[in-house]
């Protein structure tokens, strides 16, 4: 089965390669009626466009999405909407001299070595480039979100770099938005800020750690057994370009929790539904949404594409060396902040609608009149 | 989509309760005349079953499996394989008390709030019981794997008990099979020994590391964008009852590499292939093995079921206490070990087939003629 | 990508060789708090089970059905519905000499070519044996079917015989379960049962053709434009064992209708929906329900299992002949009934929830309640 | 599950309105390496384009393809193949009258009761312009044959308009290209040309019979049970707009068929494979190839687009007439012939590589040099 495509009901399917004429993707599952153009998709694309400081790649990709389907006088329609992503700053000139060498820590050699064949241009289909169509998705799937029974929101942050954690106790959402971080404390912002200059220039580059939070996710979303809400997170983060390693809650410090520290307490909370006490778990049990917040983290490698000359070997299978000029992100966990953000709300709008597919909820709007005001009938 | 199957072409679809009459699975897509018993199958069961030391749960279940289709004169025969347990160890009265009570750290509530109905006995289908399944469905994975170009080898060992871990530079993949915890180093397993009655005897519980390898995977398995090999075993390994974390290679170490650090480095192997200097990638880069090692460790809570009081709400909404009696794990991680190796054998073998879509290859046997011999003709 | 699944929302996956211990079916995807017992089921079983009068095999099986999982004091909790017949009277020594030879018309040969073994005992999973699983499951989607917004009837007749077709103007379904044949007439079952026994004393067998009708669908089911209502049920019913035929409404027929006559106009009905004058499209356009009554038919071939000796080849190659002897259907038209029923159930249990997960409809109960009364929360 | 994808392996995602700025697909599941281009899939398109003759609609659209991702260098590299075709002759203004009436026969009514929204500009999504695309992915599909073990045609034909059926005993397949109809005899070509000048100047519209053939087909293709090959080719025939009926060899003819006359016999052919007597089967047993010529039939009916006045509702519930002007088919059935023969081609391509999955089989190309010369290594 191929493997360009992400969810099972609220479903999209990506192509396009790095330096070809455009990306994007096909969103299928879409329900109908939903307010959608160009305008709200191109707002999160703006976050994770290239060129805007001077700590990601200076490649100048306007990312203007255009919608070729699905929508009709500016709602969805219930068909599949396109959104395609034409690419202007291609300068292949830049990455000739990758056509015959594997770059360490890319995907040039296993992309030969499965396909037999490999689009040299800027890593063709394994550039980060495609989580561009990630983006456009997520925001169709924030407006699928709309429609859940209670207000929603999906919130990402970096926080940390390196050795460089964010201050925790200092926490502010809204900070994330005035750094070129998505860092919610400034303070460690303007460290952060001084620490990637360093490596910058060095012409080298350091990993980093992304959280996403999802609020207000009503308790009772994901399908055990094998697609649990935890399951689905953990593989939509992981297919990001370079993440390493996803944990839910407490994650990894839980192998050293013991049984009492780790179990959220509950109290009684509004209608009968509990009040944790904690949140160790991140906010599912069992692949089942809590109603707590959902936390998610995952790990992002260092970009491979560094100026200090590396060991390699070419097609031809002779040793060489190779350097990556070009223009590159020093820290490609930024740029993944909203991508998190985007493959968070693709997998809760998927949840959502199996769901209610499951045990069955109020649609997105409807008197009941079946003619004339855009209400289905029939079931 | 329902939840309770896993895998693509390589696909298995479990049942079942903790306390129902049987549990087991239906394993589809297993290629034609491979050798398959019940005994290959019950070897790998043992190795997950319960009350075999004191450091795991004394429920007695011979845990002995039945293949009710699918193999014909000991050879598969292409047709779905279904496998079942029955449960002999019920017990049901130790469950009567949090019929209506929610254990904290467990999927009661999240159960009750999904669905409206849940199955109390032993936690019904959120019981860590249905790993047994898995394991059931990793045998046969691993005879898929048998007809692999080269021979392939898939084992785990517990490398984390609380704060003790493994001490790497003494591992001897022989010791797992020695003692009780799948620890890869005889002295690191007999303080985990010290360290584990401690913890069982306070009646509370701990968390624990697993890692899993898989040697001899080619080059080339693994499907991007969305079915990369890291990504489907990300989703594997999270789905295990009590995982809160997953990382292939570095993992989240990776956070704090550079560039130069990261990126394993190549000089020519045999047949034009590289010879990676190290291995930080975990075996995957852009989703696809590179031929090395896959490494992968899952972190696993402890368990919530302990003798300490916690503080919980009942079905009714009102505050009270549970304590969980009967017969639990002190360390659920130890048993999570063959549970890992099925995930990652049979990620493995779904991935091996779907390779062998995309791009052809031999299949398991035949010197080409039709008829009499066993062998498929027609491509 | 294995295929012995059906359905993508409601799901079920069969297993099981005409003689061998067991077959049955995991339903996947099944909504919570159903009532749901072996009784119910076996109702439907026992429509489709051998030996009922002397126009079908004469094979004794009980088809005695077990819940094995999914269902907790008569209620559907959502996990999976394993569904278990043992076979009982296998009788392998008729099948004898049909080890080394291929049957003219059975799948002998191409379950050889495709897997290069086979269980050729009684067809093994070849047989129609197999249907059972599917009648099973169909008993659950009409407990799905029961939550749809209004009543809805799934019923089936066989409307032909060989050359003798039903006379339409006499329809009766009360009639259906009068007669041996599921036939709506009881003239024309007289003349099928001389007829038939005419076929049987010869050792020969004889063609059908069955129609299914469900009545109450609402309008809006079907997933264009590759999930079909009509896509999905053509390929529903071209799976039962010896079809060869499917229609929709007018079918074939159409091919020699004027646009004036095919289109089925439209006049004002109750709350807005039009009310047809006609039903050429069979209750679908579009692949969506209409509201109509949704007609399906099929042609069912005659069994390939007759006392004349055919010509063929055996396992090694050479020409030979055969006599299929053993316990047969002389038209197995008849018993495909049941089981097209059972198909369209699953079909619209399916498309029944597609539709609600992509526009939202009021699940099966619930007062809103969280606790206490078994009503899920959270959306 | 969205409905908007074809196939497992060899999967395509079509997206796009009758007047949206474009139509066009993801085809996914693309083996690497083989030759690819535009003009080759344009002479399949060409073959399916409007405005070719005065028998069908004179709607002007070159329909020209672009291939915007998953070729380089003239091969597929394993990535996705995106195909868009822009739409030109748009002419909005024709179908402001549908806008707020029901087309009798179309799918205004069920699309407006499913989404409560319709995009009435010539269909919309309904429109059978989407099959293009359904076209172009076949093409691709036919490069992917080309790699089967031994050639293989698809071909398709008309054999009825009406009441007039095809004369077999002159069946000429190179006549098939030399006339308007795709007819394979050349005087019931010119007697369907009288026929259908009647049916155009009287503002009516016909019916139609396609038959698709496909030759070469090894043993073996198809995947029991729910996956079989006639099942697959019923719902992907059932898809295309209009058709009411699909059959397979015999087709609805078998249920006046006796045993012996169905069963196809056998004798020894080459390679100890059978030499069939007859084709009854159609080319498929037990859902899998036989090795004989696979033949598909379907039934198509008229369009609905006609100039007699229809009695109709509008979108408030009242009762009025439509007359459908425009520019439209008198007979859809011939165009259907390139959609029909695309259709064959994906499903034949999807279980090509489903059967290689199974039991391994060789891959395009190769000579086991793993670097340089764009072949695959590792598995």
């Amino acid at each position: 089965m191929a493997g360009n495509s992400f969810g099972t009901l609220f479903r999209f399917t990506t192509f396009g390669e790095s330096h070809g004429p455009a990306i994007g993707c096909i969103v299928d599952g879409v329900p109908p009626r939903l307010p959608l153009d160009e305008a709200f998709i191109q707002g999160f694309l703006d976050r994770r466009r290239p060129g805007q400081s001077r700590f990601v790649t200076q490649r100048q990709e306007p990312d203007a999405v255009r919608i070729l389907s699905g929508v009709f006088e500016g709602l969805t329609t219930g068909t599949p909407v396109m959104l395609e992503i034409v690419n202007q700053d291609q300068r292949s000139r830049d990455y000739g001299e990758i056509k015959d060498r594997f770059r360490p820590g890319h995907a040039d050699w296993t992309y030969q070595a499965k396909y037999g064949i490999r689009d040299h241009r800027g890593g063709g289909r394994s550039s980060a480039r495609e989580t561009a169509s990630r983006v456009a998705a997520g925001a169709v799937a924030r407006r699928v979100l709309e429609t859940a029974p209670a207000p929603l929101t999906v919130r990402g942050a970096l926080v940390q770099i390196g050795p460089h954690k964010v201050d925790r106790s200092r926490w502010d959402w809204a900070e994330v938005e005035r750094n070129p971080f998505f860092c919610p404390d400034a303070d460690t912002a303007a460290l952060w800020a001084d620490y990637l200059d360093g490596v910058r220039k060095a012409g080298s580059s350091i990993g980093a750690v992304v959280e996403v939070v999802a609020s207000g996710v009503p308790a009772g979303w994901g399908e055990p057994i094998y697609d649990k809400l935890d399951g689905d997170l953990a593989r939509a983060m992981m297919t990001i370009n370079a993440v390493k390693g996803v944990e839910i809650g407490a994650g990894f410090a839980a192998a050293e929790l013991s049984g009492e520290e780790n179990a959220d307490e509950m109290r009684a909370g509004p209608d009968g539904r509990p009040l944790f006490l904690s949140n160790r778990a991140g906010g599912i049990l069992g692949g089942i949404s809590t109603g707590q917040d959902i936390v998610v983290r995952f790990a992002v490698k260092p970009t491979s594409s560094i100026l200090t000359p590396r060991r390699t070997i070419d097609t031809a299978g002779h040793e060489t060396e190779i350097v990556t000029k070009g223009r590159h992100d020093p820290c490609v966990g930024i740029r993944a902040v909203p991508v998190g953000e985007a493959m968070m709300a693709c997998v809760l709008a998927d949840h959502f609608l199996r769901h209610r597919a499951l045990v069955g909820a109020p649609g997105p709007v409807g008197d009941g009149s079946p003619l004339g005001d855009g209400d289905p009938v029939g079931g």
